[in-house]
């Protein structure tokens, strides 16, 4: 089988209905992280499409999973090209959303191939990741689920683990890849060192590789509303019945994510791959310091630094002055603004918390 | 004379045509200190107009002397009030602008005592100070030029001083008054630091008394630009030849402070009230951490602080989160926002002139 048919085989899942509030005041309800221009003049969304589409599958295999609030905003930003978003009918966790890919794939082809990224992640090393995205899709063709490990750079409480197991032997592959020895939840500080120190445990990043009937299949094993949802739904694909047959398929499916509904108890059927790709989530306003450039600061918009050190300062309105300040961030919107310590990013989420409880929605 | 008659015999020449530049982003080249609300609802210019009309001046007796440029926003202040508006054909300084308002209080009454005031300034004892503004106006009415004192709380570099002499002899006046032995420029930190500690040293506040007559022979004998432009405008005032004229007397004007052209050499003729009226000039964001209230902080506007102490935070715009700091000026406007420490304050006149020599006039 030649990389070209391989890739024919795949099909990009694209999570994109996360809707976090860490990114306040630039993300909103209807603009979530994933559709902010945090690094490039692109969103976070779209540089995830490109890094993908069309260099390792067919733009017309891209699948964009979102909730219906965001269908508009997603659907926008591909307009006129064959990218597809699709909408699921509720939030249900990432379990209905995978199997919702799943029997789309299938319906086109059981034994193609899901790449599943999160919309909102950035990688510096776009060839490295192409060259994982090939090797890990080639493995899952296999019937392997294939896991992207990352090498965890400091102790991050925030992620979870995998645990490497034994080397695996593939001559074809053009990388390294390990058994999956453990899913293991996001650690306590302690634990989150002991991991690093050991050098058995990598980053899930939640990107994973894995054939449509595969999955179903594992569906079918551990889930069985979603797997009964499903079984009413993929009949009903492309008839005037399908949209109520998914919202049927959501009803019945346990709201659960896929890492604990069926990851982890198929960890002896999945392998890691690590990969030094440059990869970040962007988990908050703090994390755009590590994409300074060798910049003092990082900044974006019209604003204006003097005496200034360590900080995020970004506008997508008012014209911003910052002068004499170290670790701080500044973000101005044309109807909210934001000053905080930078060591304070994770705080952001309570204050937008409480803007929707005392009454002030319209700016969240 | 009975207090009434005095009063009658008193004009408040307010000085409202400074264009200053610490109060950015809130202030602007058409929006200056004196007409933002800064402590109140009122904006400071207004203040200063209900702190002597009617208490203790007609409003008919007001004159407010701006520039072509405050013009529009000035009037529009108090329309439908008598208050009167006069304009400058152009800056040239404080003289000229004492000069025009002599000979306009001249016309009316030769007699009359002109209350010289700053626009910009806060008083928070009104009863202390209408209690001096009598006295220094019966005074003024005898011919003296009457200054007004404040006693130093701190060895402040940026305002001038003046030195008391004798004590005067006048068995009428409800307050004290001395003789000035010397105004004092603006000093440096040891010579300031030796004011304060002789106790023979008030802050110059930039109020004073004094009749049209005594100003205009003053004017006569140390400015002699002025006093032959006020020669020619002088017989136009009423006249078609008005504005023509003032604009021909602003050209043969120094452009001198009245400080220096006039009060510095009258200052045998000059007596000194000292003053005990809570006294501010507003002179930048920090001074508003003066009038907290008890408060933490200074705050105005749409505005949520969250562990934040000893910080100025308003806003005319956006809705501003401030979170975990301290000491901090935060200023947001629908189309700037400043951020810097409370001991920067002073640095905000040189990020407004990096603003206009960059292009951004319309920021200014």
């Amino acid at each position: 089988m030649s990389r070209q048919d391989d890739s024919g085989g795949t099909w990009a899942v694209i999570m994109a209905g996360g809707s976090g509030t860490r990114f306040w005041p630039l993300s909103r309800k209807t603009r979530p992280k994933q559709l902010l221009s945090l690094l490039t003049e692109r969103s976070l969304l779209a540089e995830t499409v490109a890094r993908v589409a069309p260099a390792v599958v067919d733009p017309a295999h891209v699948l964009i999973v979102t909730g219906p609030a965001l269908a508009e905003p997603t659907r926008a930003l591909f307009e006129g090209s064959p990218v597809r978003t699709v909408v699921e009918p509720r939030a249900r966790n990432t379990a209905p959303c995978i199997g919702l890919a799943a029997a789309l794939v299938a319906h086109e082809r059981p034994s193609g191939v899901l790449a599943v990224l999160p919309a909102d992640q950035t990688i510096t090393d776009v060839a490295a990741f192409r060259r994982t995205f090939r090797a890990a899709s080639a493995l899952a063709s296999t019937g392997r689920i294939v896991t992207v490990g990352i090498r965890p750079s400091h102790p991050e409480t925030g992620y979870g683990y995998i645990r490497r197991g034994a080397a695996l032997e593939s001559p074809g592959l053009e990388v390294a890849a390990y058994a999956v020895q453990a899913f293991v939840e996001k650690p306590n500080r302690a634990t989150a060192e002991s991991y690093l120190a050991s050098g058995d445990y990598d980053w899930n990043a939640g990107m994973f590789f894995v054939r449509a009937d595969v999955m179903l299949a594992a569906i079918g094993r551990h889930l069985p509303g979603l797997a009964a949802g499903l079984a009413e739904y993929r009949p009903a694909i492309g008839t005037p019945g399908e949209e109520s047959a998914l919202a049927r398929c959501f009803e019945l499916a346990e709201p659960i994510s896929i890492d604990f509904g069926v990851m982890e108890k198929e960890a002896d059927n999945t392998v890691i791959i690590p990969a030094d790709i440059g990869w970040s989530d962007v988990g908050s306003w703090r994390t755009l310091l590590d994409f300074r450039e060798g910049e003092d600061n990082f900044t974006r918009g019209d604003v204006s630094l003097t005496d200034v050190s360590g900080s995020v300062v970004l506008s997508t309105g008012p014209h911003v002055e910052v002068l004499g300040v170290t670790g701080l961030t500044v973000v101005a919107t044309p109807d909210a603004v934001l000053v905080a310590p930078i060591d304070r990013s994770q705080d952001v989420g309570a204050l937008v918390k409480r803007l929707n409880e005392t009454g002030r929605q319209e700016l969240t």
